[in-house]
């Protein structure tokens, strides 16, 4: 290595979602700076990898002005990495079903660079500065527009035999088969941030009183999750007989990862649980009666402590943890032009 | 190590099951000989550990005999072993809630020792010798009076936070919650061999026409889950109907262990996979409209190679991979008495 005596090492994390990319920089010791966000561009395929690649060019530029250097990349994709060829799956950015994510960034910015899946990003976020630190059995479960698991045993990520694990929005919990469960899974369907806005719309249309009607100035297909969450807030019955549902279902599903997996904890992430208040202690109180008791007994269920940088915090950690080695050591240079 | 040069090397391995124990010797490449079989003492507690010591003297007079040596013992009980204390907690086997098994034996045999659950040590066994020889995640799904998991991920046991992973007889399959499943889960309450027998009585009850009363001699309580199995065979359709519901069960929680971890292989095993000719096909068929389709599409479903003998193959490896260290080099010899 040609590291400088003195020099400031630091890492770059880049979180990319469905809608927006973040990037930031990370010190050894966890210490995150220069946080920015960026709206994913829809065009999606080239033109996000441009994205990230910005995003990278500055904060390599910034570590420089700080008198550090960047030394390697986490980042973080919305989907499957497959981590043998650096090819991402990432149906909700256009062009990225088997996207050579790797290649495309190396190319430009020659850092070593490690690729992630959100879900595990998540649950190694939380591990090393988040709600988890210090646990080596834990499940991170993201529920927003979908539903996904990240999953650490043993204090090792679980990525399966095809880099596919924690597919969770899959998980059979209604032996009563519904023909939406053929697209996204039946937890999924019946528990997702969406699932919650689609349930309350069906409800709707029932005629029963709600608040909800006025909070959407009477357009039921405007209703989100946002909308029933916040009228179970101010205590209205059809959204609060709406959540019961998820709530239910979401109960059945951690109490399946935790018969099946014995950790010692899952943290609560993702969109939906941005109504903690509202969703946490219900489902502390409904796993239990479905759950393998002694397993029970002992798991604790938390919410996300790092929230939306839980992304970030886990692609640092990784590549901080595992530098990739390059073929040549090389160093990026800020931009001239 | 004192080894002799020449000297052949035995392992020892003990399967302690609800209502049997067997013993056998192993060559560190996996051949077995000498197998024995003894029904478990109904008394329980010191009776039952005092089988386990006889029969493992035995087998080290059998490998004195056959001019070795047993260097190491792998023993596996129907429940949970506690890793760091020797401690096992086997319910079906009377005074076994928290039994110190590993001092017993050791004080007795002064031999090393490595204890294991039943399902860990399946899936051992058949990735050492059996149907998923030399795959790395594997799942290993024993159907029985009861139901649970062995898991191995990246060719680690995965055994949980308190050593009691693989718990998925209590998965939650049905949001419909009936008061039994307070007793042994959902799972195992909807799919295990009892339930069969269980729903096939009830079924009984509506006076429809089946071979099953015949084969009872007309007392519908003596119907087991064989019965049913048999009557299935004879294309009998109340049968038929019984298993139907069992299948979807099966399908279900063996989708919903592809969609979280994604193995390579799921071995089915356990007392009603004996039914392998009427089951198989149909749970293969059936877990692919419940699965994450990605990981559907890899995994294979397999019928356990080394059925019966699985356990004994597990405790084997294991005594082979791990041995424990005793303090001292010490050698169980033949007794005199």
């Amino acid at each position: 290595m040609s590291k400088q005596r003195g020099e400031k090492q630091f890492c770059g994390a880049i979180d990319i979602g469905g809608t927006k990319i973040s990037a930031a920089l990370f010190t050894p010791d966890g210490t995150m700076s220069g946080k920015r966000k960026v709206p994913v561009d829809k065009e999606g395929g080239e033109k996000v990898a441009g994205q990230a690649v910005e995003l990278i060019q500055d904060l390599v530029s910034r570590s420089s002005e700080e008198g550090g250097r960047l030394s390697a990349l986490g980042i973080c994709v919305p989907g499957v990495v497959y981590h043998d060829s650096g090819v991402v799956w990432a149906p909700n950015i256009a062009g990225w079903r088997h996207y050579h994510l790797r290649s495309k960034i190396q190319e430009k910015t020659k850092l070593p660079l490690l690729l992630e899946s959100d879900r595990s990003a998540y649950v190694i976020g939380e591990q090393w500065r988040g709600i988890a630190e210090g646990l080596k059995n834990i499940i991170f479960l993201a529920v927003g527009t979908g539903i996904g698991a990240g999953l650490m045993i043993d204090g090792r990520i679980c990525r399966g035999s095809e880099d596919i694990a924690g597919a969770v929005g899959w998980f059979a919990l209604n032996p009563d088969y519904k023909p939406e469960y053929a697209e996204m899974g039946c937890f999924e369907s019946e528990a997702s941030g969406n699932s919650v806005a689609r349930r309350a719309m069906a409800m709707l249309k029932s005629g029963e009183p709600s608040l909800m009607r006025r909070m959407v100035g009477g357009k039921n297909s405007n209703v989100t999750a946002q909308t029933v969450i916040e009228a179970a807030r101010r205590k209205d019955l059809l959204a609060r007989r709406t959540i019961e549902v998820t709530i239910q279902y979401l109960a059945m599903g951690i109490a399946n990862l935790i018969s099946l997996l014995n950790p010692e904890m899952i943290v609560l992430g993702g969109g939906l649980f941005q109504a903690g208040d509202i969703l946490l202690e219900p489902v502390r109180a409904g796993f239990r009666k479905w759950a393998q008791p002694l397993a029970a007994e002992t798991v604790r269920i938390e919410l996300s402590r790092l929230g939306e940088d839980a992304g970030l915090y886990g692609a640092a950690k990784l590549a901080w943890e595992h530098p990739p080695v390059l073929k040549e050591e090389m160093r990026c240079r800020p931009r001239n032009t």
